[in-house]
């Protein structure tokens, strides 16, 4: 399906970013699954324009150049004007690395010890107001324009947790406009909302009960976000037709799982760069290769996952100088010190199950921390078993484009709280994150499985993703906007 | 309301404990809010036995002279027997130490730091398993036999989390039995139960569905349970009724307030003990009297108490040496790391608030880390403002007691995230447990009230506590458990 009316977009981080070299403008596709998700959108849009932060110096200039926004040519659509919008740089810090992340990220995750954290002062308090607010309040000013720009006649997609205060805002300047939202991250129940003080809590969620439509990418999630309506707003209501009532209008809470476009996948796994990095994996692979590839964020469950393989070849031994546990972790956020000290904490039990198992030349563990693409395709490509144990994921896409390339007939051992599970849980070994032992049995099951039975799980898995892409994660959506703007 | 059948009653901790003095068996009142809650329930009972663990050696020696109880006269009601329990050392060591503490405490609490823990392995499984399953078993076989004694015309009544398997077991043997579940702590909601391993937290709410009502201090938590078997166990429930069905049985959630004796706690404030405490408190008091009262649990939210003093004696210069913050802390489970690290930790805290703001003989928090009573209790009469900040905390007894003795019009400062504050919110000032700023703010309002103000909010707490007293907890149930006897 295509749309008529005009679509406005809004992502933190947009579809390109600019900068300068040799004193020449340059333009960079964005990097981030939500880029890559959303640029399967612009093929269905007719003059459609895509609303983002202005992030470097260069996006600056541009911004202030071209103020309407441009049409990137390295986006490949003609019609498609990304508008970025400049910030005030104090307010845009506060908004993103007071409030969206860590506050929203960590309680959507369950990553505080609230022994010790958030410790909410004044500084939160106006990081809220003058940050997350403030930029929120602009961003609406830009919808707000561009919707009257269009008529009056117009679609907004919001993506993601920097934006939970926006649709309201919209709605009261724009009553007739349809506002769909998705947030690409778990949403937790009510009790993990009741850290914030309820003038911040409650604001969020009304904010986003701006929308017509909130999309999340499991029915668990959308479940959650009504009953954090019920529990904490008092607001009646309905889980099974999954909506809410505010002010008199219907909210519908919905979910559409993200995916991958599985023939581009398909595609870069077979570039040279892949074919180099894999060809090297094979000429030094054991007879096991157990892999993980993941951002270094606490959510992610590196540290148990490592323990988990230390019991593994203790109760194994017979594994030993057969295995490779490699993992493909990227850097994240070594600013904020949660996130510094737990690389350190991945190091040292690296270090002590290396020195507690390894023999000669046998290193258990391989441990990269750095980002490569090409050698994470080429490892999705080799894998025996790959462990996704997170303690809580929105979806986790490396579970999805792994799968889908893998030619070894690979196993996904896959963590109950990811929001992948969902769809690929009945085909997967599953790991339940905070079991050590049982993360220990699941992986040895998974290792030492009858080959039929791990192809059989393989082809059912590559099916569900070739079935639910990302372009029927758009359509799923596009169909709900075109129901919201019938009524 | 009296009961005709035979009543059982089951606790961990029991209403007496023996122990040996000089060749001679010595017999103490069981301490805690369970013990005094439920010896009330002795006057309404009609040949009725408590069931409870032999703690000490001593009740270890009575449990094997008198296997089916005995009625000491200690508790002054001729026809209540109390039975002792004998467990296996290691059994009832797993039981308590590895599952209902830190386990289960830790989840009802939202305690733990999932980054870190907790971490299940072999340990908590075999623990779960040998011992806290196995002593629920042991209890059930003891309540099957007493059931059995009354004919199979019984009641009994279950108390708190360390039974949670219990109920299904007497239900398998008993089928037509009433059980009656009371939970002493909060229930949170169901993405907390999820660190557990499915069957873990399966076997634990299908042991709690044993019952024919389950009982909690609120109806939040008792939501909150229902939400649990919907998202975690899928069983059909019905928010309305609050009920849930399971293998074509009526499962009732409710919720009954759990509360204080007020004519026997009016005794104790003037008791010889406790007036000589107050008259040297009344001695050395400044303008105001900022009082806690709390065990050194990290759930208490001590801590951040103290960052919200440091802050108020920050904002507001004018309270110096006028104001005494009197913290009357009772060390707790110090054999647990995390506890022995939180009472280090509120040293600190409280050496530094001291050195930062301190002047002359003015120290602004005076630490007292011991128990007792009477000084708590003369603490009561004499404070001006009362802080309550808890992070989660089934009820408070704390709020209630302490409001009903006060003799200087003081003010609540309560936790929104406390049972007690459903009844006495509406009359406290609210505090959010997270928000240092706003702690400081509302308690700096408390301090400032006018009397008037003051003495009506007081005034309709005693109410409150006055009208919502024990008896009426226990009725409540009682009036539950005829209705579900009736059907």
């Amino acid at each position: 399906m295509s749309l008529t009316e005009r679509i406005i977009l809004v992502s933190n981080r947009g579809p390109v970013q600019y900068g300068r070299e040799n004193g020449e403008r340059t333009t960079n596709r964005g990097a981030g699954g939500l880029v890559t998700a959303l640029s399967g959108l612009s093929s269905q849009l007719q003059d459609g324009v895509w609303v983002c932060a202005a992030m470097s110096d260069e996006d600056v200039v541009v911004a202030r150049e071209s103020p309407e926004g441009l049409c990137p040519p390295e986006l490949g659509h003609d019609d498609l004007r990304v508008r970025l919008v400049a910030l005030d740089p104090a307010a845009q810090d506060d908004f993103y690395t007071v409030i969206a992340n860590p506050l929203l990220w960590f309680i959507q995750h369950h990553l505080y010890d609230l022994k010790t954290g958030p410790n909410i002062t004044r500084r939160e308090i106006e990081a809220f107001e003058s940050g997350y607010a403030a930029v929120n309040r602009r961003f609406a000013e830009v919808v707000v324009e561009e919707v009257n720009k269009a008529g009056g006649d117009a679609t907004v997609m919001l993506h993601d947790y920097h934006f939970y205060l926006l649709p309201a805002e919209v709605r009261r300047q724009c009553p007739d406009v349809v506002l769909h939202h998705f947030v690409h991250i778990p949403w937790p129940d009510p009790d993990a909302w009741r850290v914030l003080p309820p003038p911040m809590r409650d604001a969020l969620f009304r904010g986003l009960l701006g929308n017509d439509v909130i999309g999340f990418h499991t029915e668990g999630y959308a479940r959650n976000f009504l009953l954090g309506c019920q529990e904490l707003l008092h607001l009646p209501v309905d889980l099974s037709a999954m909506e809410v009532v505010i002010d008199g209008r219907v909210v519908r809470a919905r979910w559409y799982p993200i995916s991958i476009d599985p023939e581009a996948f398909e595609a870069m796994a077979e570039s040279p760069e892949v074919l180099d990095q894999e060809r090297e994996l094979a000429a030094r692979r054991r007879d096991h290769l157990l892999l993980r590839v993941d951002r270094t964020d606490p959510s992610k469950n590196i540290v148990r996952g490592f323990m988990a393989y230390d019991l593994l070849l203790q109760d194994h031994p017979e594994l030993a100088e057969r295995i490779t546990f490699l993992a493909l972790l990227q850097p994240s956020r070594q600013d904020v010190p949660e996130y510094a000290a737990y690389v350190e904490r991945i190091q040292t039990i690296v270090d002590d199950v290396n020195r507690k198992h390894g023999t000669g030349d046998w290193h258990p563990i391989e441990l990269h921390l750095k980002d490569d693409l090409d050698l994470a395709v080429a490892a999705y490509k080799q894998f025996d078993v790959l462990m996704v144990n997170a303690m809580f994921d929105g979806m986790n896409l490396v579970a999805k484009e792994s799968i889908l390339v893998n030619r070894r007939d690979g196993v996904l051992a896959l963590s109950e709280n990811t929001g992948a599970h969902e769809e690929l849980g009945a085909f997967a070994v599953t790991l339940h994150p905070f079991d050590i032992q049982q993360q220990a049995d699941a992986i040895h099951e998974a290792l030492t499985m009858p080959v039929e039975e791990r192809r059989g799980r393989r082809d059912a898995c590559v099916k569900v993703v070739q079935q639910n892409d990302v372009a029927k994660w758009l359509q799923m959506q596009l169909a709900d906007i075109s129901r919201a703007a019938a009524e």
